[in-house]
């Protein structure tokens, strides 16, 4: 389906009038089904879709990884993705989005959802990277994000390695453009303990926790990253990198990783 | 409590390291208990934290008007936030983030969760704007916005008349600070369906229903707005534009509620 689509808008400029054609982007609601029950509507951008599914799965601890999906089928029409898991757990239902009232489950008291402290973990990954090389994937990175250049409304995401971008997405949300790179590397069996991820979007205590469940490392953003979330990275060992634009950035956490040219 | 901190960061420009404070921006997770029972944890800014809990409630569909809340306290150390309601239905609670998956609501096929199309309202507003007060209060409007000046890290939103702005709420979340603005215009009395609200952030189809259900006729965004907000707003009369950036514009529905200089 197409992630953008032209319609017909007025559009002002000092005292002109002209009405053309102008590219928004969609917005589509993805209905998930778990073993036949309705669990939750995602806004996102009509593409990737089974990687989305996936990636939530995973995200949210529904999953550990693709042999738990027997059945994945996603009808685009209307708008509905039907998963059929193994081991579904209802106590992860019955938790979902849930705060964790009591403390002491082992992770200090930096996290508010009682299985994002039990599924989170703490990185062990001596992967490095050197300054230049983040410059590269981040100019490499903003290139590739075409849909943003023609509607405005996109964030991007992509996974790297030293070499270059291994996968990439955009979605309206943040979240989503996440979850599909995260469900295309466990549909594809590519390991992410030893891969930077970039974004475009800001990086929230939620953005940090769903790559901290992966493992990812490394995690860099061309936005700003909230106080939480940089809490999180040095709880969890993340290296943690914003305002990352041409030859610049800022580290928030884990400079250990990086290899700076005058070192 | 303060919206944003400042943390001890690495600053890299070109091959220069330096360690230095930088202000970044707070992340607060406020979990909000319904009746004794716990009902869900938002993450935002921590300022005006009551309004936001109003404008939410106001927001799902949970109260009509402000009458109905009882009791309503916050606890700013904990994040918690206590509400006693009044006939609180557990038909909502139990059809809160559900999809219709059943169409003919009444509203056409839009809508995507059944709570909002019975809720959402088709603006009867014979409201105008001249163009000029838009360019003026979009100007004001961007310069209201401190905190993502310091930060980089919040979206804002302000309720305006033709005279100026009335409301203006920042937060970590364009959703939050939507619902912050909604909170403190329910808990003054001020009427919405005779305002125009300002947003830096994008425009989603649930910020356009949310808009929506408190009778705002006109909605103006720096950012884009998606397909669906456009075809939601198209359904419920409500003036949409975006791009108001300077002295231009995107009109994408409802201009007959825009007096033009040229005219």
């Amino acid at each position: 389906m197409a992630v953008s689509k032209d319609v017909v808008i007025t559009k002002v400029w000092e005292d002109r009038l002209e009405e053309l054609e102008d590219s928004v982007v969609v917005e589509y609601p993805l209905t998930i089904f778990i073993n036949d029950q309705e669990f939750i509507t995602l806004l996102c951008s009509p593409e990737a879709l089974e990687y989305l599914v996936v990636g939530f799965l995973a995200s949210e601890g529904l999953i550990k990884d693709n042999k738990q999906i027997k059945r994945l089928s996603v009808d685009e029409e209307k708008g509905h993705a039907f998963v059929e898991l193994s081991g579904f757990s209802t106590f992860s239902d019955k938790l979902f989005g849930k705060r964790t009232v009591t403390t002491g489950c082992g992770k200090g008291t930096v996290f508010y959802n009682v299985l994002d402290s039990l599924t989170a973990n703490v990185s062990e990954g001596g992967m490095t990277i050197t300054q230049e090389d983040i410059f590269r994937l981040t100019k490499e990175f903003n290139q590739s994000s075409e849909t943003f250049k023609d509607t405005g409304g996109v964030h991007s995401c992509c996974l790297c390695d030293a070499e270059g971008i291994l996968i990439f997405h955009e979605d309206i949300g943040r979240h989503n453009a996440l979850d599909k790179l995260i469900g295309e590397a466990i549909q594809k069996g590519i390991a992410l303990d030893d891969k930077l991820l970039l974004t475009s979007g800001r990086i929230s205590s939620e953005m940090i926790i769903k790559a901290s469940k992966q493992n990812i490392p490394i995690m860099i953003s061309r936005s700003a990253a909230t106080e939480l979330s940089i809490k999180i990275a040095q709880e969890l060992n993340v290296t943690l990198i914003g305002f990352a634009r041409g030859r610049r950035m800022n580290i928030y956490n884990g400079k250990n990783r990086v290899l700076f040219s005058n070192e």
